[in-house]
């Protein structure tokens, strides 16, 4: 928290408000390497990626709102893919040496096609044929569910140079499907060993698609990740990946073992570490026992492996005044600081029975207290 | 905001945990003036309270939940009365040096019969009796809408004594009411004068009865507010106070001149200095440059005359991932710096289009950078 404020630089006043000109122009040979006219954010945080405006304005993914319509009955899971996506880029590409753009190298069209099935008129569909089976046993399903691009930028000479790229690919463990139209939901589950396979299968095919485009030059980051099914309270989790510094080959793939949970925790969703489990009830009792409106206190938890890496913690209740609200929140501070796991990221967001949120605490990894804020109105 | 963090203190240890172990007893010959089992929170923050815990639990006010049945068409004037309030409150009650109480001496009922009309079963009404009329010129309007107190107390040998009190009286300038039950509703306007008139009046009242309550020498501050209109999209502002320290008499009103306004500026609505407009309409320029999706961009500004108080900033736009999210935050903070008015707080919540709050940023009146927090999932 404390280097937020600190970093932001001299390079705001070079790069906003007379923004034309600090505007770095260059042209090149190659457009899908570099961009003609751009400046970038600033640097605001030690933690985060400076990204690309292009012209005065954000340069926006080429295949912008594909993951929306890939995912639209779980949006959690294009949430979870696309914080992890950026997580698991910032240890190969980190946030100090390269800059972010949003993929500008795979266009919506060859995205959509990518993700289609194999057809006679969609020859790059990375999903098997439609076999006219309806049967969840005997038709073919979607393996292959989503994909992203990330571009990860280096400065040089006044241009950006892509120098580091990221695809995501998600993959089904179960497919959902109508057999007619506006008609009930069926699914076929996929084996985690066929997921894999597909996976691997689909992950070479997009390589070499992509060296053709960028080069045999650039890193190549492909993270494979599991949806979760569609009534999953939390989003999928990133399963291995693949680092491609040259060439189009895979040699290597390494397992990831990041995996979200929900707590409090029931039968069917225990997280992997009791003592997290004891210190959440602790701070749920306590919270509940404050305020005379039962609060409802739930978290979202990641783990690798065994090892807590964070928690969202979501808090609901009524409030009847701006006080008890501002009350709540100093006592969330102590109570977090005193019944939650230190050592991780935490954020604790409070919100009002209609939903509205009312205030917000957070700390980073290293901090101990809370940096709170209550939403006030004059 | 460096200072959070580094105030919680030792008190956090002795006050919770182990909070019996720690929790000064203390029993009195007025359970008005003191508490019997009390903690307090631990300082977060030296802008705000320390509150009561009683027994474990917040103690919450006598009368709670009265103001939003007073309140249940704009419930914008219950934000700014109670926010205005506290706002008061701090200038002759130190948040050094007094610990906030929910109002602990006025009940419930005793409230609710203060708001209501004379009559024949409520001889305390501090409103004119219902004079059968329904012509919006000829009834008798109801002039106090609201009431809230709020008590600040000392901590002397263990007990907590009631050091000082504030009680915020809400006038009506509108007066809404039905001629028949779930009919239309008309409305009385009320003039200035003639709302100060009655207030003044309504707050003699009411501190010869708290005084009855509390004794002569607790100091007391009554503040004067005005209701906003229903239709408002700012709440109402404080428009006098009086400070008594003793005795039964009020002496002396001093005119309070904050007022809420809403930006952009309209034509029935401008704010009270140009330049901030200017400066609004700049940041919301670029704010809207950046993005493809057209951003609504609003604020609440708090003027104290025509000096700008502070800012709480509005916006809304559709976003198509969270790097999207998280590039608009790392702009909207420097464009903020660059754009928006100095020296005052600032806070910018960020909204999606269906309404969940995506991430938001809040600066101090000393600070110059923001801090910021991208609400993510895993």
């Amino acid at each position: 928290m404390k280097k937020i404020g600190i970093l932001v630089s001299a390079l705001i006043a070079l790069l906003l408000g007379g923004c034309s000109q600090s505007s770095k122009t260059s042209t090149s040979s190659s457009p899908s390497k570099s961009s003609s006219s751009y400046q970038i954010t600033a640097k605001s945080n030690n933690s985060q990626y400076q990204t690309v405006i292009n012209n005065g304005s954000y340069l926006t993914s080429k295949s912008r709102g594909v993951g929306i319509s890939q995912n639209s009955d779980n949006l959690l899971n294009l949430k979870s893919f696309e914080s992890g996506l950026l997580q698991l880029s910032k240890s190969k590409f980190s946030t100090s040496d390269y800059i972010f753009r949003e993929g500008q190298i795979l266009s919506k069209a060859t995205v959509e096609n990518w993700l289609g099935r194999q057809s006679k008129s969609n020859s790059s569909g990375l999903n098997p044929e439609n076999n006219g089976q309806t049967d969840p046993n005997k038709r073919n399903p979607i393996y292959v569910q989503q994909l992203e691009e990330q571009d990860y930028m280096k400065q040089k000479n006044g241009k950006l140079t892509l120098s580091g790229m990221t695809i995501g690919i998600g993959m089904n463990h179960k497919d959902y499907y109508q057999k007619e139209q506006y008609g009930a939901t069926y699914s076929t589950t996929i084996s985690k060993a066929k997921m894999i396979e597909e996976g691997r299968l689909a992950a070479a095919k997009v390589l070499q698609r992509v060296r053709k485009k960028v080069g045999n030059n650039v890193p190549i980051l492909i993270a494979m990740f599991e949806q979760a099914p569609n009534d999953s309270l939390v989003g999928g989790s990133f399963y291995s990946y693949a680092y491609v510094k040259s060439g189009s080959t895979i040699s290597t793939w390494n397992d990831i073992n990041l995996k979200s949970y929900i707590m409090p925790a029931t039968s069917t969703n225990s997280v992997p570490n009791d003592n997290d489990e004891t210190s959440f009830e602790s701070f749920k009792k306590q919270v509940q026992n404050f305020f005379p409106n039962l609060a409802g206190v739930t978290a979202q938890a990641e783990y690798d492996n065994k090892q807590l890496q964070g928690l969202h913690v979501n808090i609901t209740t009524q409030f009847y005044s701006e006080t008890e609200i501002i009350s709540f929140t100093q006592y969330l501070a102590q109570a977090a600081r005193n019944y939650l796991p230190s050592g991780i990221p935490i954020d604790i967001t409070v919100k009002g029975s209609d939903g509205t949120v009312q205030s917000f605490l957070a700390k980073t990894a290293k901090q101990t207290n809370y940096y709170t804020h209550v939403f006030s109105s004059y």
